[in-house]
């Protein structure tokens, strides 16, 4: 059966029950039909937050396939469900531009799926459309102001660093000529598109406490500056109020369900090599106020996602994970260890062997911020019993725990090893973590840290681009904001085609962006691109409708 | 008060009692928050809809802050309502473009609006989004197939005409080149944007009787040739089957409410004047067999809005109205008749008097279709005893019934009058309407029969560049398709200075488009934009949210 077969299979219970679950009372819901419900921010209480244990589950370096950190995280927490502990899992939406690109859904697999997955993984609550509209509105302003002359703040149009964004796979945007066709056209200039999960509006939705906090972070994005060399914000241009309004209704955390009916709560950003990649702190918080654990992702490998994670969101929203799970598959440690693609099925111990520095870079890496870590091995049917004996001796050997997850295959029964040594882990775990890098470092410094440590590079390179780019954030007094990566997901270093544990690479920085309404500054590194395009064979093309409704192709 | 006060102050029923008025049953909701629901396509019973009464409401040619067809209409249904009569009204689903843009929401005044207004004005329930990205889908994967050369179809990026979409005035979107930065940022192309109420996409959601039927239309969309000379269609990318799954909900109708707590359904295509600008078949359907009376709008003036809400919607669907409201304020009668717009509130009888023959114009489009005509006064403080004595008396000598209706300050009791005399219009009409043009005839002849006949114009003039395309579409196999004009709404005439009844004047076409899934050919005329953009001071500027959530500045 595939994903949608089972997701389509499973009656959902109506949401109602689901909040039942967690005391919800039905009046706090906002329903979008029978198994979609947006939560209001007060259900959020501090006090439960600072009781609530909060897990992070990452990955190794993935194959184009991905881990299962979504599939690890639903059966986890189902798993956590299973043995009586109250559990919530917090993931981010999809974005469309997968679904109809290449990677797929991501709402998780086999058994361990949040449902309505087709309603999820297309526009969901209309969260990312909310996102992109705010986005472009704010591009239609600065343009405006600069078309009307009687009216332009003197902005330079030449400097404008704000782009427009759409939630899709679509390269001929990222790079553009606009307002063409002559004087009622505006003025042409040169622009583009990223995918709207990497908008700084998407992140500042992450990173705000409550609507008046966000309307105050779109109040600081820089967008460019005058001709006289004077910054512009978008609250010169009047613009936050409507940003915010726009968003009234995206910032609240949609409550869903895991095919065994646990509460999952659903919010906010993907993509951790373009974007800071992890839920809403206002998600997250919720789950810790409702559970007394919480189970949350961040995306792609330890490098990325747990590393803004842990030093962009957690410190923001003084949070700290009381576990980390390392997830890893079989097929992808054969991957780093040599094997290719296609042969990824066929037992090969020394492959394996030969791939397990990879895991072992993203221990240490969780282990340099004092976190417990937890390895779980997502079982495929094609792992082998010599398999699975040589990963486990290994993580004995490294003195890591680890577990065999079975989330796929059998829901949460699969994951209660994992859940029984995750909440071993968190018992042991009593501090808060350490960052990587302290806000007072010079932002080269910071990006430094995260390169030697996390990454394992020698050095940082600036390109001279990237170097004036910098020196100008600094002259802005932006020098102590956090550093948010962009930086391919495929290998440790910034050159994808070096699998495993790299060494002896630079990381090398082609220019930056920076997002002062969010808080943070964009390395670019290598190659990474933040508007993707679609591949040979788009997904969407094997999607279809019949007369009744029914869906296929869809995963 | 403001419209947002007012809209404010109402307690709204839950959307559940509105359903039960209609006898819908609660399972057959699709909640979206308390105050909205999206209906299921099978409440349509085609038995009742050949038994309801269909009312149209259209205007003159109205002044930039409109005439109030929207508010009239929910006037005119809370009236039904207020007398004893099964009516819901059936409207066209706000745009973002001119909420943050000049001529504010699309959801009625004063006492006679639809609500929730803020959130109908904004994302509502993601009607829009869902039309934007399907368009938007469309265009990556052409782009795509391009950039492939190994897939591509062989089309020829010079020819390509589809464009993508966004829901936002934003000028700079008109005229852009695409696809630069080197290899990987795919084949440089001359491209733009239409505002997202203009696309296709929009007008077959418009147009479909179901989603299957929707996905056969998506499917014959037209997108440009191959470097043979080879048309190149939607179904030729695989695209349809994507799109329509992600108009699955979208093609559902929206169920709110009046501030009197009568049914109003929401749904589809603002902006008669650039695209087909009424509300979806399915809709007005879907309004026939819930009421006895179904009050539904069509954009801008009866040039524009009614002229394809007969010529193209009513005869595709098989519909035809009973009885046709002629909206009109005394303000815009004076304009007319040569006053300017600031001394509009001053008593003005012969300004007045040389105003109506726009009304007279309209009038006369509206009987040439052999349809009952009633007038609505829709009467504002400023209108004096003599003013609306003056009007009265005309309507009379013409032999129209004529209507005062207080609406904006009374709500449904304000619409009693124009209710009862809708009832009686309603009751003499025998007949179905008489279309402008038969589909038979060339595409040239029907363009000159709704010039001549609606508009009143001399000749139409067609560019080279027209004559060219218009050959084009034909050789194609598309001389059977209606038309949907593009024309400035300011006007009968292409001019937007030509106010009143011009006369001895030619339509001048500068090129056409075709959408040959919703099945019609778009002309365009004059200087008519189909992606509008911001005014010097954006309505955007002045909207505000407190820490509460209290929106001001919105309307």
């Amino acid at each position: 059966m595939t994903d949608i077969d089972i997701a389509q299979k499973v009656k959902a219970d109506h949401i109602k029950k689901i909040a039942e679950k967690l005391d919800i009372k039905e009046a706090h819901l906002e329903y979008y039909g029978n198994e979609k419900a947006k939560l209001p921010l007060d259900l959020i209480d501090e006090e439960k937050v600072n009781q609530s244990n909060l897990i992070l589950v990452t990955a190794i370096t993935p194959t184009p396939a991905g881990e299962g950190k979504t599939t690890t995280s639903i059966g986890l927490n189902d798993g956590l469900n299973h043995i009586g502990k109250k559990s919530v899992v917090v993931l981010r939406e999809p974005s469309l531009g997968p679904v109809f690109g290449m990677k797929g859904g991501a709402t998780g697999g086999g058994w361990s799926q949040v449902i309505p997955m087709v309603d999820i993984n297309l526009h969901f609550t209309g969260d990312f459309h909310a996102i992109a509209m705010t986005n472009n509105l704010l591009a239609a302003l600065i343009d405006n102001n600069i078309q009307n002359r009687s009216k332009n703040l003197g902005i330079d149009p030449r400097t404008v660093i704000w782009k427009r964004c759409m939630d899709m796979n679509d390269r001929s945007l990222r790079n553009i000529v606009s307002a063409l066709g002559g004087k009622a056209g505006g003025i042409p200039n040169e622009t583009g598109f990223n995918i709207t999960a990497a908008s700084e509006i998407m992140a500042i939705l992450c990173l705000c406490k409550n609507l008046e906090d966000l309307q105050d972070m779109c109040s600081n994005i820089y967008i460019g500056d005058t001709f006289e060399g004077k910054p512009v914000y978008a609250k010169d241009l009047n613009a936050s109020g409507a940003m915010a309004v726009l968003l009234k209704d995206a910032i609240k955390p949609n409550l869903v369900q895991t095919l065994e009916g646990n509460p999952a709560i659903i919010h906010g950003g993907p993509f951790a090599n373009i974007a800071q990649g992890t839920n809403s702190i206002i998600a997250t918080k919720m789950g810790m106020s409702l559970g007394d654990y919480a189970v949350t992702e961040a995306g792609f490998a330890a490098d990325l996602g747990a590393e803004k994670f842990l030093n962009i969101k957690c410190r923001k929203a003084n949070l700290s994970p009381k576990a980390v799970v390392i997830v890893a598959t079989i097929r992808a440690l054969k991957y780093h260890g040599g094997m290719s693609l296609d042969r990824l099925t066929e037992e090969d111990l020394e492959a394996l062997e030969k791939g397990f520095p990879n895991l072992e870079r993203h221990i240490e890496s969780i282990q340099s911020f004092g976190l417990p870590v937890v390895v779980s091995i997502n079982a495929f049917n094609s792992d082998t019993e010599a398999e699975k004996k040589l990963i486990y001796d290994y993580c004995k050997t490294i003195g890591v725990p680890v577990a065999l997850s079975y989330g796929w295959a059998e829901g949460g029964k699969g994951c209660i090893e994992l859940a029984e040594k995750v909440i071993a882990a968190a018992q042991t775990c009593e501090v808060k973590f350490t960052p990587t890098y302290d806000l007072e470092d010079s932002s080269f410094t910071k990006i430094e840290k995260i390169c030697k440590k996390i990454y394992g590079a020698n050095n940082v390179v600036l390109t001279d681009k990237a170097k004036k780019q910098l020196k100008k954030f600094e002259n802005l007094g932006y020098a102590k904001l956090p550093i948010c990566m962009a930086k391919t997901q495929k290998s440790l270093s910034d050159n994808e085609k070096l699998l495993g544990r790299p060494i002896n690479f630079d990381i090398h920085i082609r220019e930056f962006e920076i997002a002062t309404g969010a808080g943070f500054i964009i390395p670019i590194a290598g190659n990474i691109l933040r508007m993707p395009g679609l591949p040979l064979t788009p997904s969407a093309e094997k999607i279809k409708i019949d007369g009744e409704g029914t869906i296929s192709g869809l995963f």
